[in-house]
């Protein structure tokens, strides 16, 4: 029977259609492909990009040539401008405020063909470090409350570059899931003095049957109320509020995680287009001379990962109601995965 | 400049992307097409399906033969079921119940290749009459605390039969989004003793920017923070919380509003993907012997139909964000949609 579910973390339900379970070969697809004539994200078209904000020069080649390994560029169609006032204002019974915002692209590699799954767990260290130093540097303008990582992959995931990459995206507000996690994160501390997700780690390490791999640092699990198919939830085991708390050696920690974990997407979906987004506790600033109300303190957020192949038609009903169908139990996903080949490529 | 803006009902912001404004011929898309061997919703096939629960025959032919205009039947592949206990209950931190509930489709013609927007406003009329009396005839059950009736049209949306029709889910809990347009419709009218998509409606007729049709009985307009573009609002001019108080000449005059807004979409993003959903007051029951929390007053909601044409790629950022980026301002969408011709067809 199909069963509705409760994320204590978002506050949400999601309605595990069982009935109509689906496997992992019920979703391969055709993917798509993008022609480009010249991709400007590859190495020696450094002058078809905006100059870059940041890179990776393991050599020490100068900035806009041959010889990085990442780098970081603003986007040339931002969705969000770093220029200018927010103009917070009422329109009657509305409210807007200006776009104002930062919008940037990190390109994981020189060479148009490695997706992230192919990169060496040094390489994908090296984009985990970039997105380190965009977020600590876009911190310290506090208009920004808040600083998205995220990647698209594949054409049916918006990615509309073929050649990896990632993007930035800060913005004036607290965006709406990133409220309700802090809040639900929040409220349990202060009735418990612990933390929600080490709560929820805790219990997905004692059961094990969501669990995809754990390695004693970072633990990867199908969540309890998924949303989508094969949806995954990376957490350090130790509790951190901050992404760009992660030393060095942690990061490279991560990278192997994130790269495995993908790898073993790739295997058992053949190569499916996802979506990855960075969850990390908003900046800490002062409003009107007082602590911004969702600066965190440690205590109040635990940063992960949320990891979801795009599989799946989002259609009336989910938009509509804010519940999604997913015909996946997250049990079934996580033991596929745990047995995969992370091999296996396509 | 893009612009971020918060919507009262919903409690949530968009990002409407001026910068990257985009029109309809951006959005027209090479449409996917679903070949059947037979159509089991076509006449002539109602042993295809399983028994009918409601059929519009207006001549007064037999139940499960042909005959009818309108038929409502069981959906063969349930995601939730009718039969079962909730058996509502905790695990661990989490929560769960058993997936009971009711799932529908509604039938709109007995012929194949109609589609909503060609039904002529009687015929549309009777599809809205079947919605009014599934829905009346489930509220009965008290384990509903909700029903949508909803639209899913081309396989971009998820329809994966192509013979045009509406599914019916019934939910044993209240929606995400529904329980916020609840409390912010009654948290308004707690401050002010008036409705608050009322006062929104009232904004919209006296700026007129984003209406697309007002015919004094129905206002069509897209909501200022259209989550998508070309979005759209259908409400009653008169305040009504409830979907299934509508008498049948009021169904006459919504079914004439909602087919030629169909019409319009069709006509100018050439037969375009679309989902619509019904928001309509949830029934009243007691629970506990206390009435629901969510038993609707008459002043608390107010009961309106969300169109929304599907032509973006939900992608990382709006799904980990709760934020969506949408790249046609609403009044550029409602000035396009006011100036369009509805007898286009594609």
């Amino acid at each position: 029977m199909s069963e509705l579910r409760w994320d204590p973390l978002k506050n949400n339900w999601a309605i595990i259609t069982k009935g109509r379970g689906r496997r992992p070969q019920d979703f391969l697809q055709q993917r798509q492909q993008i022609k480009m004539a010249a991709c400007p994200f590859c190495k020696g078209n450094e002058d078809k990009t905006p100059p870059e904000i940041y890179a990776h020069r393991p050599n020490g080649s100068k900035p806009n040539q041959d010889g990085w390994q990442v780098r970081v560029i603003p986007n040339k169609f931002p969705a969000l401008r770093i220029e200018g006032e927010l103009e917070n204002r009422a329109e009657g019974l509305y409210d807007r405020m200006n776009g104002i915002g930062a919008h940037e692209v990190i390109i994981e590699h020189p060479e148009h063909n490695r997706t992230m799954a192919d990169l060496s767990t040094e390489e994908l260290a090296e984009v985990l470090k970039a997105y380190r130093v965009r977020m600590l540097d876009l911190r310290r303008d506090s208009r920004f409350r808040y600083i998205f990582i995220f990647k698209n992959f594949g054409v049916e995931a918006a990615a509309n570059v073929p050649h990896s990459h990632s993007q930035l995206i800060a913005v004036p507000l607290i965006p709406p899931l990133i409220a309700t996690e802090l809040a639900t994160s929040r409220e349990h501390f202060e009735r418990k003095e612990r933390c929600l997700l080490c709560d929820l780690v805790r219990q997905e390490r004692a059961s094990k049957e969501r669990v995809v791999r754990d390695d004693g640092n970072f633990i990867v699990y199908a969540p309890y109320a998924s949303n989508f198919p094969f949806e995954l939830l990376v957490a350090p085991l130790e509790h951190s509020h901050d992404f760009t708390l992660l030393t060095d050696q942690q990061i490279l920690l991560l990278a192997d995680t994130l790269g495995d974990t993908l790898r073993r997407l790739r295997s058992i979906l053949r190569d499916p287009p996802y979506s990855f987004i960075l969850h990390s506790a908003p900046p800490m600033h002062l409003r009107w001379g007082r602590p911004d109300y969702w600066a965190s303190l440690p205590s109040d957020y635990h940063w992960h990962i949320e990891i979801a192949p795009k599989l799946i038609n989002v259609a009336g009903f989910e938009w509509g109601s804010g519940f999604q169908m997913n015909p996946t139990p997250p049990e079934e996903a996580a033991d596929f995965l745990r047995h995969a080949d992370p091999s296996i490529t396509y």
